[in-house]
């Protein structure tokens, strides 16, 4: 049977990469690398840095085109579910180029467990294998890291969600995927913990009074992006006591 | 003025090193390391196995005892307050061995931001100090890649709390320090995804719909507890489909 790696890279910096993650490049003979096009081409040379610095022998490495879902679909769900059959088709493909009992590794962003589908769209994959996951630093850890704060406050909840499922704020909270800024609406006396391109050198870091805070976030976000092409940022919310 | 690194080691397996924490480790002058008494021996012994493997250097050790919290204080907030000003002392003492300029590193179990006193503690310690913090990889993200599953259904939030905090389970929710077994009153229609030593060569692991697995859950936990001393545990609940 052949074995897939899951391998989490971290979020960033070549410097998260665990031991066991090195280890599971080094024992695969193949290594798929995404290419997501031009706009994250930055994300492409990260993992092309990490190999060149971690791997010490030769495998395979073979690069795709990750298709672009399609944000416009009118069922969020549906969206999601047609962009998983097409890169299962193609992570079949990817697969059948793993010599017989041989082993492949995807190199993943993050945590291959948080908000990744590489996990999900291994299932649809029919050609029989059996799955490994490495895990990796997530941009959670690299954000409150960064910060220089702890993630909970004592023995108290966390929700991590996405700027899409943003509700009123009630327990301290991660926001993740948030192309439409929805801190914009929460209420003005959280506080917030905000950082782009997080673990990378171009890091970025903003906190404060979310009401104080938030133009400049707004701001910044926007002019990181003209310059860099593309934007990954994370946040906390926090209600202040 | 003295630097403190706050090293996040991973939650039970030496290959959760990430590059980061072992330049911190060797670029400490001073390496501190708890020892939470007899029971918790297996985690000095980790630490100690860690420094033994990574550290190139001869940087200077000093263990510490951990003191206990007073778990039967009738105010939750009030004894870990106390507890904490114990180990504040015991930090301030500790800092004071750090050569001047030098530099000193904590371990920290997982991911420091996560569960996890020390950042709390050292804003306790007056000494002047600048704290960098290194991530870790956590015991959310040993569980879901020994299951090989996915932290979160796509694009939904998940709670992340405690055994103490666990209420009805409206959202994908994992339960981190849990000694009351809090999942024996939970919806039995549940899934669970459980393990216990995650990381580790011990690492236990038990998933199914929570009414038919719960009771080999409790067994499994305190056969396991009997024989190591110690457990430490941790597990997801998702709602079925
Ligand atoms: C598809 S998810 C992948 C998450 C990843 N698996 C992890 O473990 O962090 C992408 C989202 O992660 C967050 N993210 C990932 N890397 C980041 C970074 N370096 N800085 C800030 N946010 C990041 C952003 O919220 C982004 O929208
Ligand atoms: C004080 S918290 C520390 C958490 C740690 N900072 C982290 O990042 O995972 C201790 C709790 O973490 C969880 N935990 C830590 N290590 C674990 C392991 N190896 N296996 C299972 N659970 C673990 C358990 O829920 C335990 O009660």
């Amino acid at each position: 049977m052949k074995t897939i790696l899951v391998v989490g890279i971290g979020t960033g910096s070549p410097e998260h990469m665990t031991i066991a993650a090195i280890d599971a490049l080094n024992r695969a003979d193949v290594l798929f690398v995404p290419d997501k096009g031009a706009d994250k081409v930055a994300l492409a040379d990260l993992r092309h840095a990490i190999i060149a610095r971690f791997v010490t022998g030769q495998p395979r490495q073979i690069a795709y085109d990750v298709p672009r879902r399609d944000a416009a679909h009118p069922d969020y769900g549906q969206g999601v579910d047609d962009w998983h059959d097409a890169l299962g088709r193609i992570f079949s493909d990817l697969i059948a180029e793993i010599p017989a009992d041989g082993t492949g590794a995807f190199l993943v962003w993050g945590d291959p467990g948080l908000y990744d589908s590489t996990l999900r769209i291994l299932e649809r994959v029919e050609t029989p294998h059996a799955v490994t996951v490495i895990p990796g630093i997530t941009a959670i850890q690299a954000l409150t890291a960064a910060h220089g704060i702890a993630l909970n406050r004592i023995g108290e909840p966390v929700l991590v969600t996405t700027g899409r499922q943003l509700g009123p704020v009630d327990t301290d909270t991660i926001v993740m995927l948030d192309g439409r800024l929805a801190f914009r609406n929460a209420d003005p006396d959280l506080q917030i913990f905000w950082g782009a391109y997080l673990g990378s050198p171009d890091q970025i870091l903003l906190s404060g009074r979310l009401g104080d805070v938030a133009e400049q976030i707004v701001t910044t976000r926007a002019q990181a992006r003209a310059r860099h092409g593309w934007i990954m940022d994370t946040y906390l919310l926090r209600k202040s006591r």
